[in-house]
């Protein structure tokens, strides 16, 4: 027996019929002798609606009165999939943020949970109910209502797993799982069966869609096992964990990417200690992050720095820049919104040597530049023009044999 | 200045543009000086959409679910309130019944208000603030979420004018007060500017639509001034308290009907002391409520009973008589359905003589049979043949000039 987080998203409540399908799923748990605590997101789509009523009284809206709009999807979702799970005979209770003591602080529709009161939860457990719990939301010390914010609910669940001590912390989603990389680039992508959390971390953009990065490293802070998977398919899906996969042989467990990056390039600044900060500081004005940092010697006492930005903020970034080229001392800037980043990822990095050579020799088979380069002990990143990006993927999955099994 | 409990049904706040015309009612009282606290209802359709989802998953859904479910339709109705007034540029804040300790007992779906704690509305009034609180809900003492059943806004607003002491309970609605009789019989009724508790609770049926009974007899039992109004009609609408109207000469305030009472007559029954409560007992066997109840001696030991009941229940109880006529000892039952109950009503009646004479005569003149009498120390009602009942009405109002002033 084993005490068990199940969150379920909006697409998986998103009807009728989807929410006699978990509650048969949860079910299904409970008779395998399991403690179920679910929590559960709005219904797809009535987030939207709630947002669009309230946008019709005001562009900007009470953030405080858009908290206590916007709960209600939870709401309505928990109380149906309670009556499914009731309909069919089993024990269940609904159960909001103020009913299990979720306390906030009171940054509404972005508040960080303080901490939670499991008394009531545990009470509901001992007497065998299934408890389901509203996602998304808080309440502040004020007994103000409060929201969580983007991907809300994974944090909900990845706390209450953590405050009662849950085995593990199951989100289920219409994927069923975490790839070696995007099937749609490559089909013969596999379904990891396990990833550690740094794995996970680094192939943020390959989760993306799955996870909610500030929920991984919230479970991995609290050592909780993480497990991703289908609503739609009775499967194990992938374990995150700390426990690193058993083949130690593997040495890349992933290759990810993403598309919307741009490419910048500061020509010929002086070469002093503080002009790539005053380029940075130049940036961070104007609430631009910067994500891959390069610099290149181009000539004595000149250097060019490259960086890349998120392509929504390529242009400004560009203008800028351009505007301040006397005060950076700069000659000129160069751009190139078509660019992609590709990174290969694994904690067996750490203790291979030779991964690096792998990596540019199968992007050198396929005569693919590589722009820009950054590592991290268990990560390779390169930019590559777009329209490389698919070819240069499965040239790196092959390379790492991510086709075949663990 | 006066503290003002303002109450908004669902069609009040039916669509964005209604909730904003709400808003500026609400400023408009707070400019005039008022301390408002505010209680609204889901917006129209709102509860039945949640009803919907609810019969879709069980017919019978669990009731402490339905509760949770279907308080989010006065969240929603807070919440945006709460916005429209505060992007108005006045201080707003949306209140659930936890947030204000509205306890009541734990009988889901029609649960009773048992105490509230009104600190926390009396520190937002301090504040200068309009509190919108959800009406309908409340919180058992395990926290669970609890309906008050129909009408439960109406009393929402009642108990909590009560508990912080208000000078007056304000009921908008749709009509812009209490009639002198249905205007769709006599066009000549009139709207009265202030009428009893006492005179409300027997003209229950004209009110019917404004009103819930039970919260007219809550704010009797207060003392607490309760007025109805339009939301849509700037008016003083109608007052209902313990006074009584300063023109003594008015002995009759309104007419009253109801065209759903069915007529039964068991016939020739031994006049003996049991035999009538053998044919109440009966029909309360199968809750079949009676209303009116007269008994004609019809020849020496032998007795007619005459009753009412709703037609709704009509034909139940036909049956349940005719099966039990040789137990009752009755001859036969006969019934008709096509029937009304007309009624005078006034507070005058207590200090006046002659007004049964006045109210037979009218009928008389217009060769109105009455089928039935009964008579309380302020209020005459007859039976009559459903095909007389607007001809009554229109007799009876004008015959006590209801048309004229007070």
């Amino acid at each position: 027996m084993a005490l068990i987080v199940k969150k379920f998203g909006g697409t998986s409540v998103g009807s009728i019929e989807r929410i006699e399908a978990v509650a048969e799923l949860i079910i299904r748990a409970k008779q395998q002798g399991h403690q179920v605590v679910v929590v559960v997101s709005a219904m797809s789509g009535e987030t939207n609606r709630l947002l669009s009523l309230a946008k019709q009284i005001d562009e900007r809206p009470s953030a405080r009165e858009l908290d206590v709009l916007l709960t209600t999807g939870e709401q309505v979702s928990i109380a149906l999939l309670a009556m499914a799970i009731v309909k069919r005979g089993h024990s269940a209770v609904s159960l909001l943020a103020d009913q299990i003591g979720i306390k906030t602080d009171n940054v509404f529709g972005k508040a960080r949970i303080q901490g939670i009161d499991v008394s009531r939860l545990q009470q509901e457990l001992e007497h065998n109910r299934i408890a389901i719990v509203a996602g998304f939301q808080g309440r502040d010390t004020e007994g103000n209502i409060t929201t969580l914010g983007r991907g809300g609910t994974d944090t909900s669940a990845v706390e209450i797993a953590a405050a009662i001590s849950a085995d593990e912390c199951q989100i289920y989603t219409d994927v069923d799982g975490v790839y070696t990389t995007d099937p749609r680039v490559e089909p013969r992508a596999r379904r990891m069966e396990q990833i550690t959390f740094e794995e996970m971390l680094e192939l943020a953009s390959l989760g993306a869609k799955v996870l909610q990065i500030r929920s991984v490293e919230a479970a991995g802070r609290y050592n909780l096992p993480l497990r991703v998977l289908s609503t739609f398919k009775p499967d194990s899906g992938t374990l995150i964990s700390y426990e690193e996969p058993k083949v130690t042989s593997r040495t890349v467990s992933g290759i990810a990417y993403q598309k919307d990056e741009a490419l910048l390039i500061v020509r010929q600044v002086p070469e002093n200690p503080s002009s790539l900060a005053r380029v940075l500081c130049l940036l961070a004005e104007f609430d631009i992050e910067v994500d891959m940092i390069s610099q290149i010697n181009h000539q004595v006492g000149k250097i060019d720095y490259a960086l890349t930005v998120h392509s929504n903020e390529y242009a400004q970034a560009l203008d800028v820049l351009n505007s301040n080229l006397v005060a950076l001392g700069a000659s000129c800037v160069e751009g190139n919104a078509e660019v992609a980043k590709i990174s290969a990822v694994g904690v067996g990095m750490k203790s291979h040597s030779g991964i690096a050579g792998i990596f540019f020799d199968a992007l050198a088979n396929e005569n693919i530049h590589t722009l820009l380069v950054s590592t991290s002990e268990i990560k390779i990143s390169v930019l590559v023009e777009e329209r490389y990006l698919e070819l240069a993927v499965r040239a790196l999955h092959s390379a790492f044999s991510l086709e075949s099994r663990d």
